[in-house]
């Protein structure tokens, strides 16, 4: 009898770095493999930035609330936003599609409205792709190109002692917009008569249908002559992702909980679903937003921008990932989120 | 009520048309988008081809007789046959997979031994993929990456009037071995107590499982100097793939039946299931050998390999796509290869 490794026993990092342990590299083209939010490639001159996700029906997002266009488009800005982790510029995109007969031609153009809405909204070109049947369910595989001028990508693993640790945009709403779509699904499931209030949580909707990848972040950060240490996109939620750069960069963060950018419609939204706002913001995940640390010498250029936030700062790895309480109380960070194999 | 189109009026390729008829680019670099085997991106002196594949279970595999290993060899092959039909070198896949906790860690390692294997074979990397559970079935998707020296890259549409048309080694195979398959399973669930006969058909079967990417024929073609006017790979069945050419390339074509390249072993398995060799070899698919087309001053040269069927020669596209039989009747081509829509 082989023996039986549950794949939940290692989770989904451990897993993918299981599988890649013994992973080599045979062409010197290849700069950085997997690992990171994007693999890098040089050509002779310039440097290709690629990254990939995958995103299956039932698993990453629920039709029943998700309308199609706003499923195209996100399928693409959350691969958009990978490049952007690396500070990359994006140029060509490829969309696979698995589909069952369950979608009309229309269904599929709905999709695809949102694939070309982001693509011109980010100047990205569609160049390929493959079109499949699927017995069942949805399966979007979009892999995008990026370009970086010569050895500026960013990786996760630069994150000096004492650096500050920004991050753009807010955090939480995105998480706390899926848990009002989910709250009224069931509602409707049980009383098909009664309407949907969204219209209260229209940011925290927006933000979970339609994120954004931050292209003018990496625009700013460029132009204001600023090389982050370390980055990384914010995908699983700030403390998962937090713990991602100091173990890659073998150092220790301390983040203040009232530094936290959180938008008022998301504490509101909190309150009402009896859920705590920086949790959220710590662990909800698919904020799409920039994660980064900066020396300290770029304080006063990061702060000429309202749309980052200062949030804490690097410290000795021995020291650890701290959450700093307003109210006193320090907690270590936790990476609470999304686990795909529990 | 909205309009409902069935996907399967448009089939595959239809729907590919339809999808993507507005698509424009706006990238200087994209040089060649959706619409033939991979698309094509210049960085600055050497040129980057890219193309991806999606693998549903269910689809386009059956884990009841398909190795894990296999599995992963192929997903990788098949995308690299891909950049062979554009003349590109490959340098760097990614892979994303989609499995449910009915795989364990083992079933994966599996997987990916044949995906290392294939990277070692053909001298590729491995640079970054994403691992996502899947409600059911298992789900691959790679994207594939090559090279090729500036405008080398060989598309669909250059076929001209008396070019001869050109395969590598032999057709039908794959679809013959995936018979013998789908009978002894079949066998198998009613007499579970037999034991499958496999032995005289391991040529087919390996033909089926374990198909190779022929990067041999384009580093004869490179070296050589023989620039085929148009390429394609074979995926889908000879005929569809011609048609393929012919609409791309606004040529016709005559092909011989008695110049198809059939491997002895597919004829014996042919005569056993009782089929024509030869539909098989126009229509079966999978056997993922490159169709080219080559001016007729390249004759000498090509005839060198022995492993390189002249099998037929390029016409007006007024007199169509044509099957010369040897018996004397002339058919027309028709695209009998899979359509994952019926």
């Amino acid at each position: 009898m082989p023996e039986r490794t549950e794949i939940a026993s290692l989770g989904e990092f451990g897993l993918i770095e299981h599988l890649t342990r013994d992973n080599e590299t045979r062409n010197a083209g290849t700069l950085l493999s997997v690992g990171d939010d994007a693999a890098v490639i040089d050509h002779f001159g310039r440097q290709t930035v690629i990254t990939t996700d995958l995103l299956l029906e039932g698993i990453h997002f629920d039709l029943s609330y998700t309308p199609l266009k706003h499923l195209g488009y996100k399928a693409v800005a959350v691969n958009l936003s990978d490049l952007c982790a690396m500070m990359a510029v994006p140029t060509q995109i490829t969309v696979s599609i698995g589909i069952s007969n369950r979608f009309s031609v229309e269904a599929l153009e709905e999709l695809y409205s949102g694939i070309y809405a982001a693509c011109e909204r980010y100047q990205v070109d569609l160049i390929g792709g493959d079109t499949s049947s699927s017995l069942r369910g949805l399966v979007i595989s979009v892999t995008a190109l990026g370009e970086v001028a010569p050895d500026q990508f960013v990786t996760r693993a630069g994150a000096q002692v004492n650096d500050l640790i920004c991050v753009s945009g807010d955090l939480g709403a995105a998480y706390l917009g899926l848990q009002i779509l989910e709250r009224e699904k069931k509602i409707y499931l049980e009383h098909p008569d009664l309407q949907p209030e969204l219209e209260t949580h229209t940011y925290c909707i927006g933000r979970q249908l339609k994120p954004e990848p931050r292209t003018d972040i990496v625009k700013f950060l460029q132009e204001n002559s600023i090389v982050p240490t370390s980055m990384i996109d914010v995908s699983d939620g700030l403390s998962s992702e937090l713990l991602h750069l100091c173990r890659r960069s073998a150092v220790g963060c301390v983040v203040h909980d009232d530094k936290l950018p959180i938008h008022a419609e998301a504490r509101a939204a909190a309150d009402e679903l009896h859920l705590s706002a920086v949790t959220a913001a710590l662990s909800g995940g698919e904020d799409y937003e920039l994660l980064f640390t900066v020396a300290q010498s770029d304080y006063e250029r990061i702060i000429k921008n309202p749309g980052i936030a200062v949030v804490g700062y690097v410290t000795e790895a021995d020291k650890g990932a701290l959450l700093q309480t307003k109210a006193g109380p320090v907690h270590k960070l936790q990476a609470q989120g999304w686990n795909a194999f529990q």
